[in-house]
């Protein structure tokens, strides 16, 4: 996709920038929060990605005189609108949390301040990045977790949807916890190590199985992966396998090397293949199996101690086809007044669950100093300072009288300064920063909040300040 | 996504190039066949898209010398076969059915001939550009059909997976039969036409709802639609809404305005604001309804008798989120001898549906003359020729006594030649001209394909000569 990205906006970010600029809010500071509802496949967490493309986007974001002609082209545009397209740029301050981050409902994972369309036009592709990537890595950390420690490959660029499906999904996949992937693009653009051997047309390319896997075992010696489905796999596939690792391979001293399973029954297949190639001496072959995998299928094929040392996951981590949509969402929650002070905003709705959380915040986490491990979340006014050196007493802000005391603990503020005046002040980590950092803050999870069923709701809590604030709105505009 | 789409590949396809390389296969012609196995939402056809973007992708195919060196940086690459890659250039032919035509499981909906590298390198974006839009092109179809006529806008960007999912998702579901697109880059791109009113946050940036719609209205008097659920829909959205009409519009001649309904029971809520609105005297005013609507809950919309006009639908379609993954697979049929002879090949597997219908191919429809509906398709060896002034018996090739003999029909091929030597050959048509043959050729399908629950499933049969070619070869490799 080779267009400018500014113009990947809705429509209606136009029409009310254009009406924003006639009515004189185009100077007015506002303040967005961009959060979410509900994890994806009823997790108990979401991993932030998407961070590192709303930079580049921010960056790069103007608007071309063919975008301006093509606009005025509606015949619904201010002439001056137009012009003020022209020298358009961000001068805004963005707050995120940092990619690999465990992310909660309904706290923002971005905050936006800056003049009202500046806001505004910038907020499909804020979205649309955020929500594709935080989904991917969110898909690929459960399904990381449930192959617990054998090693995840992306594999599903070919069943992606559109070519930054594939690119960017393979960059989340792997913040998520993937090893590497298939795609060389995404090698190419990001350094997530790319990887793959062969698919069936090779086999086919040759007279037989056997010829096709000598001919490429003589190619690539160093720990070569031979797919042994084409024809059977017991039967031909793994025989022929063992027979070429043995007349190529073990004479050159070499003893790594793999197979991979396609089809089939593979929990059987794996056990069976296991020992075939135990039998032969081929200790050091590893097993791959693929074949429309995910989180349940691993699981349970770890289940049924099937014998498979990789895992090669295609469409259903690279669409997350059980959940293939993160719900994330940009909602105005302050504007600023005559006078620069900042006015908290709220949007009630008739279902309760779309109500927002005003005010420009602050987003604390606790941990616990003893066990490390994450505690709550607290939403602040963006004012409020929490001393952790205090015992700090959370609520639940939709039953308050449950109530419990923080001692012994560290806060840490989520959201952590990206653009200030428009300019980028924050320093892109690299993808394996990145993927260690998210390997290291889900470690400080509980396991209740890890689980796929029924996983344990972690507190997002609102402080005492900001809850008052929310109920007084909520009062009036509330009915 | 800025980058060379050429390198939006599969790691594997570069090992094997490299060793079809160093085993002289690269000049030898191979078949692959692009087709799918099962449509989504268990739905009785398909409609084809994403061609247009892959003819793109074919004529700009290259790798530059940076590309090059990335390669030679993984040290497994022969620098003769990096050499050739410098120069390397589509020079095959490749058939493909149009834009918009409804397709079924088991047939070739795109053939490639190629020289084996060239074939196989294309692999891995070829699948993914028709797996994305036909997989939107047929859940948009379906939602179209679900809305009775009632117009669909794509709405979904920001919920999309990746920016190629947003921009080429809409252009597939205008294809399909969406009407529009919230998505200004598509519009910019691809001609199909982008439109949209308001957020919430217009809202919210007045100090009152009545302001913010009566700033809008005096801005876009022509047929303005305002979003009537920030508050309450019913005590003030709708009634701030007639009171902004009536004292803006109506006063100025116009009566061509609408109301969007975001959130709440959207059945109830619609009939009493068209109520509302009759009552008024505002029956020009269309009803447009949003939030998370698919084509189940349309259907079960328009069963409740909801006075909606207009459908937005967003997530639900730009990911098809039910059934979020098109399986398209791209597997070798036949090869060319030494001799230039065309040798068929099939891939076995142990899981039946995963054989392939083997050969150099041709798709014929048969359409009866009368009713001029559609009544199967028949996959024939390249070389038959159908005379469709005779009668011809047709066979179920799972179950070959269950014959029918089709009299007074019409045959036609439905992959046309689209790359001759590596020059496109095929005039693309216009996203409104494929959008217009998609409805036309929906239209030629009998209902019993087309319902959502249990379809007929369509005739996709083999040619005698297919049929017996097939046979023999699953004699020899099937085991």
């Amino acid at each position: 996709m080779k267009h400018n990205l500014s113009m990947l906006c809705d429509f209606y970010e136009f029409t009310m920038s254009n009406g924003y600029f006639k009515n004189g809010f185009y100077k007015q500071n506002v303040y967005f929060d961009v959060f979410f509802r509900k994890v994806p496949d009823n997790g108990g967490f979401a991993i932030a990605a998407g961070l590192e493309q709303v930079v580049e986007y921010i960056n790069e974001l103007h608007f071309s005189e063919d975008d301006i002609d093509f606009l005025r082209g509606k015949k619904i545009f201010d002439e001056e609108f137009l012009n003020f397209l022209r020298d358009f740029r961000f001068t805004g301050d963005i707050y995120a949390v940092p990619e690999g981050t465990p992310v909660f409902p309904n706290e923002p994972i971005m905050t936006v301040k800056a003049p009202a369309i500046e806001a505004q036009l910038i907020e499909t592709y804020v979205l649309l990045a955020l929500n594709h990537q935080t989904l991917i890595a969110t898909k690929a950390n459960r399904i990381v977790r449930a192959a617990q420690g054998n090693a995840v490959i992306e594999f599903g660029s070919r069943r992606a949807q559109g070519a930054s499906g594939a690119v960017e999904g393979a960059r989340a996949a792997y913040i998520g916890g993937c090893v590497g992937t298939a795609c060389t693009l995404t090698d190419r653009i990001y350094g997530v190590p790319a990887g793959g051997t062969m698919a069936h047309s090779w086999i086919q390319m040759f007279d037989n199985e056997y010829d096709a896997f000598k001919a490429y075992c003589e190619l690539y010696p160093d720990n070569p992966t031979l797919l042994v489905d084409t024809y059977n796999t017991l039967k031909s596939g793994v025989p022929n396998a063992i027979r070429v690792f043995r007349e190529i391979l073990l004479p050159q001293g070499k003893t790594e090397c793999g197979i991979r399973l396609d089809s089939g029954d593979i929990s059987y297949l794996s056990k069976k293949a296991r020992k075939m190639l135990d039998e032969a001496g081929l200790q050091n072959c590893k097993i791959t199996a693929s074949n429309s995998l995910d989180e349940y299928l691993i699981r349970d094929l770890m289940m049924q101690g099937a014998k498979i040392d990789k895992f090669g996951v295609g469409e259903r981590l690279i669409t997350s086809s059980s959940s293939p949509v993160f719900g994330g969402v940009y909602k105005l929650v302050a504007v600023e007044n005559n006078s620069g002070e900042i006015v908290p905003k709220i949007k009630v709705s008739e279902n309760t669950a779309k109500i927002t959380n005003p005010h420009f915040k602050k987003v604390y986490r606790y941990f616990d100093n003893e066990s490390s491990k994450a505690l709550a979340d607290e939403l602040c006014v963006y004012d409020e300072v929490v001393d952790d050196t205090r015992p700090r007493t959370i609520f639940d802000p939709n039953a308050t009288w449950k109530t419990k005391t923080l001692t012994n603990f560290t806060a840490k503020e989520l959201l952590v300064p990206v653009f200030k005046n428009g300019k980028c002040v924050y320093r892109l980590p690299s993808i394996q920063e990145i993927a260690d950092y998210c390997r290291e803050q889900v470690g400080l999870l509980w396991d209740e909040v890890k689980r796929f069923e029924n996983p344990h709701t972690y507190y997002v809590d609102l402080s005492r300040k900001l809850y008052e604030i929310k109920n007084i709105l909520l009062s009036v505009y509330g009915n």
